[in-house]
């Protein structure tokens, strides 16, 4: 019997003790003074990690929705909207714009790769004019960070809107809302920000209200005209799920404690060992090092093997890796390196990995993975 | 700023969630009928674990309380005890006996060795008589198992008591209290057990309380009379830690729902892949394998740099070592391998050793000594 299971999936992310602690608080109600002080500081400290004076909201939802709040708010049935797709969860983006009726132009590259910033720019300068453009940041099916600031660059002297995915990002890189030009930022809890699932985070911008306005909307729940209106009295609209609210007021305490460049700086140098550690394995990335994600690493497991390999660690070590999405289903691992983990937990994964290749008859040398992890580690302490 | 400490240190050892939430239980009275029927079946769990029919009590105090609850009910003044040394715990064990006015006969043999079982034998059967013989099963400063099972068949068919500190083995090996013929047995919580600190386990056999109904009781709060006239009825006489208790009901529910077969198992092969490892360090290691621990392994640092070593690991990766005692202070480390801990946790820390040994100067090639270790393990998934 496995007694451990050591989460190095890309969400949920471990959670520290203390703010497991914090959430054991007696829950409060949601209607009162203590409530909205709370709700004031914590909007106001997740505006720091935003890096944003935007209106930011604090939804009881996954990402996901935080997404479709985004997106119903924002866009009329008909809107031409642009999906930069490298990855599922910018599938995922597109499918949320045209379930709310808007006209996607799917703009994808390859799985593995960057948005081309120049397809975008002829794409703007050239075709019929956007509504909106929506961009994956950290595009967690693959490993692959896109260049927001570029994409925002294009949009944001422009009537056209900017919708940014930073699930799995958020917390962990250095994200500039406002200096971006992102009118719509989304992320949610369980990823670097040290919680379990059940928050979403949201920021809208001047130039993203004055669209809402305009738009009539279509989800009760999800209409951001009703999360300002409570919001600027320090309340959500619907009950919010308080015991996740104690605990971010903990997990925010321990990134300013540490640092927001500490903390982005520790998933750069984990990646880094991450992936040291993989191509010494044998292992052929999916994300070159140019656009390579600092929170989680895709790997190529020969053989159709992926799956039977993820089994297998989960199974006699505890260690729980994720697989590929869509077109990658079975044919990759993803190893996240984000949040409450560290050194030590990252070279016995590493460690454990190699066991289960060498089970699956791989040709792994023990402990060559692990060596390229410390060389990296060791230079970087 | 590293943020997790990993305590691979000989106790306390890592206290897993289920039990650290069930101690957060609202405490109950301990003199009612809900804490007597807790009271009762915690003992007679922990009498499971000690493989024992003896009377068990569960002490709030450390192990070392336990120790003195033994020895301070069982022994006068002036009666002679002989205490078989063979680190700074079996000192321990002496240094509470000549504090009970007891005169001690100490048989020291060479830190790092087992009891001579020869020479015990030979002290019992020619010279003076003894009231006790005092032996720690497991010698957590220099991670050394003693023969308890021999030392008993010398002595179990005399009027010779045999008290023992089982401290650091009890949970984590398969001791026989009973079988052996252990008149006084005694362990902590925060070792196998996984719990914090703050209780011990006492066993006393029939002719164990047949001398302590002859001695006069020197200590108040650890009198055993009292605690069996209390025991009885479920009680412990003086206020116990409830919240520990809530705690241990959730650690044996662990602990029998693995088997503990299988949790003896692990110990053991645990020892097998630190000690490869460590060797594949370079380093010697203080025990021989033919009497080496299951839960807690020693090995020399040379130079004089084991205690630099242990500030590097714990500074740079969280990983908590214990050092040397008495005789070995400076010059050893000692890795606990023991408890809620796993493959990959053991494999992280063996990984973030090499990286401690590589700063200070070492010539340790990195990866080496997991390798072993991975090799160790998988042989035996």
């Amino acid at each position: 019997m496995q007694r451990k299971q050591h989460l190095f999936i890309p969400g949920p992310t471990p959670v520290p003790p203390e703010v497991a602690a914090a959430m054991t608080r007696p829950v409060i109600g949601h209607r009162g003074s203590d409530y909205a002080s709370l709700q004031r500081y914590l909007t106001e400290k997740v505006q720091q990690v935003f890096q944003t004076k935007n209106d930011l909201f604090i939804l009881t939802s996954s990402g996901t929705g935080a997404m479709e709040a985004a997106v119903t708010s924002s866009l009329n049935p008909g809107d031409k909207v642009l999906a930069l797709i490298t990855g599922q969860f910018g599938q995922r983006f597109a499918a949320i714009a045209e379930r709310c009726g808007a006209e996607v132009e799917r703009m994808e590259f390859p799985w593995g790769e960057a948005v081309d910033i120049e397809k975008v720019r002829a794409r703007l300068e050239h075709g019929p004019q956007l509504e909106a453009v929506l961009v994956t940041h950290n595009e967690t099916s693959t490993g692959v960070v896109n260049d927001v600031a570029a994409v925002g660059a294009l949009v944001k002297d422009t009537p056209t809107l900017l919708l940014v995915d930073a699930v799995s990002s958020m917390g962990a890189m250095d994200i500039r809302t406002d200096e971006w030009g992102v009118d719509f930022m989304a992320t949610s809890s369980q990823k670097a920000f040290m919680l379990p699932p059940g928050l979403a985070f949201l920021s809208v911008s001047p130039k993203g209200w004055r669209k809402v306005e305009k738009v009539s909307p279509r989800s009760f729940y999800f209409d951001l005209t009703a999360w300002r209106e409570s919001g600027v009295k320090g309340f959500s609209p619907w009950t919010p799920n308080v015991s996740l609210l104690f605990g971010l007021e903990k997990a925010l305490d321990l990134m300013f404690t540490e640092g927001l460049e500490q903390v982005w700086a520790r998933h750069r140098r984990w990646a880094r060992g991450v992936r040291a550690g993989l191509r010494a394995m044998g292992l052929e990335l999916v994300a070159e090092d140019k656009w390579a994600s600092p929170t989680v690493t895709a790997a190529y497991i020969p053989d159709g093997q992926a799956d039977a390999l993820r089994a297998a660690v989960k199974r006699d070590f505890g260690l729980c890796l994720a697989g590929g999405k869509g077109k990658l289903a079975g044919s990759i691992i993803r190893m996240s390196h984000m949040g409450y983990v560290d050194d030590l937990e990252i070279l016995g994964a590493l460690a454990v990995l190699e066991l289960g290749l060498k089970q699956l008859g791989y040709p792994v040398k023990l402990g060559a993975g692990v060596a390229q992890a410390q060389a990296q580690f060791i230079e970087e302490v």
